[in-house]
């Protein structure tokens, strides 16, 4: 089997080749794609190097292609490799909210990955991290209003977004003035609460993709979800707090166990040993870090809770890979004969 | 008239210097207090060197006592102080939830503080920065619940939080590892979801001084208030996502309108102009910025909105000095007699 990653140069695409060299995925070969720019240059897998091609404009050679290149290049090309046989694992939000193409997060709804026709959608970061802590809750105690405001890390904007907090950080420190160029204003020790583009309802796309995603991946159309999205200078992980009003009262402990009992999450919660989820702890980790696992003041029975999770991980490359292996699991991926 | 300042070495005693210096209230002279460390120290206001004398174990001769050294001091020597006849303005948290002790924003209940009995307590910064936005809206539409999400500098933690957040960034810019001695982990690039400590109900008192206080301020027990308190890498201004579940229908210009009009808070709301609350432009200023405004997601008729506020001015010295202020303005300050 032939597995091509598009967009092998950015973020994404270093975090995916991480995570296959470790993956159950049994494959023959990968193919890396990217800009005309980054072709001809080699990269590292499991100790051979590999040479970076440009992507090319029509169908793809290979059975598997995990595409991180940005909507608009899956959006024109993605048909094309479906055409030529492939399955799709789409990083953009190019068809998310496409009602034929299933959004997944394998631990919560693998099995919608089954039903695709050609394309898988990845979700946006942000939704996967929150969602692998929340579907749990949500089918044992009825999730009916989450309230979610987010700590988003500068890798978020991918690698030049790191490049500009640690490059603009060292102008602050020195006495100099920080410039912005990735993000609307200079990141360094501030907080912009702005991701991604203003919709006419005042909320940024970013936090809407939180409340359509999460009710597509759940698949209960009735939940009502509220974002603040909000850049802060961390390089690297996502954290989120989270209210949740429950249709059945939940106590803490028993949320406690049930999500130490759940597939892609890490409960680290014990106030007295000052342990809770952090970027610090939970950067480079599969599972998202759950703690600060409380009664709701605002909604009796209802769970308060924060997350940290590596969102180039669980929120980008991890879930695609857990994708492919979900469908090779279940004998859904083919390898093509070759010549 | 004399004022004196307990504490006027730390980062509000700074600030507290600034504020009096433009300030309207009206007094012949300054005494400065701080540990015995401090002692013989110069500071300067309005251009005179002023030395720092040893906080004294008994009464102050002065007629305001601006207090910001810690709630242990505070509460040892407050008592004293009122019985040598002084009003004091208590920054720690030692009398806030004392019943007999007014606990006062100005711009929101000035008059609580002409019934003190010898001390007025100012709020926690988080509680100040949110009250003077929520307040109007509270006063208009009736507030049910608040749900806040804190985004707190390092200087809430004084002057050495920003010292160690500056001095171990750099120990990281320079591939080291920070170290933490002022926080509980390490701030450099991370999100600490801990401020204060801990409480048996899984909240830090941090978090409950926000639903305590902004209750007592605002006079309404009923208000359902709950809080996640997160320290993050910056210097100064704390920043805060707020959902309000309201009595009475809102709509987001009418609240942009209403805020406008209050006092104690700029209106930044131009998403297409980039122009939202960041502690970039918070910083050094009087006012609140609010901005985000928008109808909740999840309480129809509802207001989510995000405030940016220097929590050293507005969160602490400014809205002592304005209680000082409000008091000579109402007749309520006197100066006794001095041989």
């Amino acid at each position: 089997m032939r597995v091509a990653i598009v967009g092998a140069t950015g973020a994404v695409g270093h975090e995916l080749l991480k995570v296959l060299e470790g993956s159950s995925l049994r494959f023959d070969e990968l193919l890396l794609f990217a800009s005309p720019r980054s072709a001809g240059s080699t990269l590292m897998f499991r100790n051979q190097p590999l040479t970076v091609q440009a992507t090319p404009d029509g169908a793809i050679d290979a059975d598997v292609i995990l595409a991180s290149a940005g909507g608009s290049i899956s959006k024109a090309l993605a048909p094309a490799w479906v055409a030529g046989g492939a399955v799709v694992i789409d990083n953009s939000s190019a068809f998310r909210y496409d009602p034929e193409v299933p959004l997944v997060v394998p631990e919560v709804n693998g099995d919608a990955a089954l039903t695709h026709r050609g394309i898988i959608a990845n979700p946006n970061c942000t939704t996967a991290i929150a969602v692998v802590a929340v579907a749990p809750i949500h089918r044992q105690y009825g999730v009916k209003r989450m309230i979610v405001s987010t700590y988003q890390a500068t890798s978020g904007a991918g690698a030049k977004g790191m490049d500009e907090l640690l490059e603009q950080t060292r102008v602050e420190l020195d006495g100099g003035q920080a410039q912005a160029s990735v993000f609307a204003h200079p990141i360094p020790f501030n907080v912009i609460p702005h991701i991604d583009a203003f919709q006419d309802n005042g909320y940024t796309k970013e936090e809407m993709k939180v409340a359509w995603e999460t009710r597509k991946i759940i698949g209960d159309d009735s939940l009502q979800i509220s974002c603040t999205a909000v850049r802060i200078p961390t390089l690297r992980t996502h954290s989120e707090a989270i209210t949740l009003e429950l249709e059945r009262p939940a106590n803490p402990q028993a949320v406690r166990d049930l999500l130490a009992a759940s597939a892609g999450v890490e409960v680290r919660d014990d106030p007295a040993g000052k342990l809770y989820p952090m970027p610090l702890t939970a950067s480079g980790k599969y599972d998202v870090e759950v703690g600060r696992i409380r009664e709701s003041l605002v909604f009796p029975g209802g769970i308060d809770l924060f997350v940290s999770g590596d969102q180039l991980l669980k929120g980008a490359a991890l879930n695609a890979v857990q994708i492919a292996e979900y469908l090779q699991q279940k004998g859904a991926l083919k390898a093509r004969q070759r010549a």
